[in-house]
């Protein structure tokens, strides 16, 4: 089983309180590049891999989708998401990413936000997205960017003139990083380059349709001053990918 | 026109002294990878961007290639190349890449190492490259890794404890670096993240089949002990994106 650090009662507090968990989407930053790669959601069925609160899920229904299922191993974060919505088209289900099965040809996109470095098979686990998506169908998310996860002490410090700099060692050894992210230590990611997010992509069948190295927008660092810092290394990797076999009524 | 350092008598000489100039591919430790995402060419056009010294392109014709075509800007370095071989299948021409014209639907396969982030157009130069190419046609390219090119002032530092670390800064923010690489200053570089090598080629129509952030292997740092500080940040993105549409004969 994969770990769950949400459900640790002192973590799962402090990450309540983050901006993105108050607000949501809008309190995410990146969310205006990610949701440019999305397809379409009306009347198709959408998947959200770690779906968290369900911000998302929410989004989609509100958007047209016909069902949307969402997916975490975290019962507190799970709870409050059922707490948060009526709609019947939305389910919620606990399960671990490194187990789950998602059937096959149902859903027309697979969403997953700032959850595939918690995922120990990456491999595996894109074949199963492969499996669940129509002809045509997408793959579109959010990790943290391996210059974020790579470092052994990660941070900025200040550089000869001042000015901060992020220090990168190991980027190349692939594997867990121990981080003390919202916690004294203990928060386990898996630390991966992007040619092996495509590499994985590529096994499966998906064809690589975008890759963005998110960090602030010049406009988005002039209205939160303390996002500057970000542009010095992205904290975020966006991926779009395409199951291929559009078929006629894409 | 784009910088042409490489006819500076002192950058030459220097340049000219580098295990990969003095041993050719089997001198440059990423080869055996670039090699793996190379389309076979036997009796195929085959057109090298910043030929250098004509090693590939002698490769190339050794393993089959019709024709090739090898491009620089460098007169020492084509005189050179020149000097090196009388094969009548291998051309060398002087241009430069932020003007060259390609012609279209000629070559199997556009190869190019180490050169693209001399390139000021990279959306034109892709462009150029995609229209020259075959259907199915291959464009493998090797430039330098962003996290490399992108510090304002490159190179590893001690870390706290006193293990080499990279400092990144300025990664999102894209355009000429100017380095003391093999010179007192003045070598002009173009830094772009891999997310914008990534647009471009699919701006041009290209499919991204490969994404490799090389660095060297264990073995390769057994045999060479002083290339295992390169783990700790790729030097090199090496790409295999493909033209697409690949025909009844591939």
């Amino acid at each position: 089983m994969a770990q769950n650090v949400y459900d640790d009662a002192d973590f799962f507090a402090r990450y309540s309180r983050l901006r993105r968990s108050v607000d949501g989407l809008a309190g995410a930053p990146e969310w205006p590049t990610l949701r440019s790669l999305l397809p379409p959601m009306a009347s198709r069925d959408v998947v959200d891999l770690g779906c968290g609160f369900g911000w998302f899920c929410r989004w989609a229904a509100d958007h047209g989708a016909a069902s949307v299922v969402g997916i975490d191993l975290s019962e507190r974060m799970l709870a409050r998401a059922r707490r948060d919505t009526d709609d019947p088209r939305i389910e919620f289900r606990r399960e671990d990413l490194d187990d789950v099965d998602l059937g096959n040809g149902r859903f027309a996109l697979a969403y997953s936000a700032l959850t595939l470095h918690y995922v120990r098979d990456l491999d595996r686990l894109v074949g199963v997205v492969r499996r669940c998506l129509v002809p045509g169908g997408r793959f579109v998310f959010s990790v943290e960017h391996p210059i974020f996860t790579a470092p052994t002490a990660p941070g900025f410090v200040d550089g000869p003139d001042g000015a901060p700099v992020w220090p990168v060692d190991s980027y190349l050894d692939e594997g867990e990083r121990e981080t003390d992210w919202l916690t004294s230590g203990g928060v386990i990611k898996h630390h991966r380059t992007i040619g092996t997010y495509v590499a994985a992509l590529r096994r499966a069948g998906f064809a690589v349709e975008a890759l963005v190295e998110w960090g602030p927008s010049r406009e988005q660092v002039a209205e939160i001053p303390s996002l500057a810092v970000e542009r010095h290394r992205p904290p975020f990797l966006l991926v779009g990918a395409s199951a291929g076999d559009p078929g006629p009524d894409r």
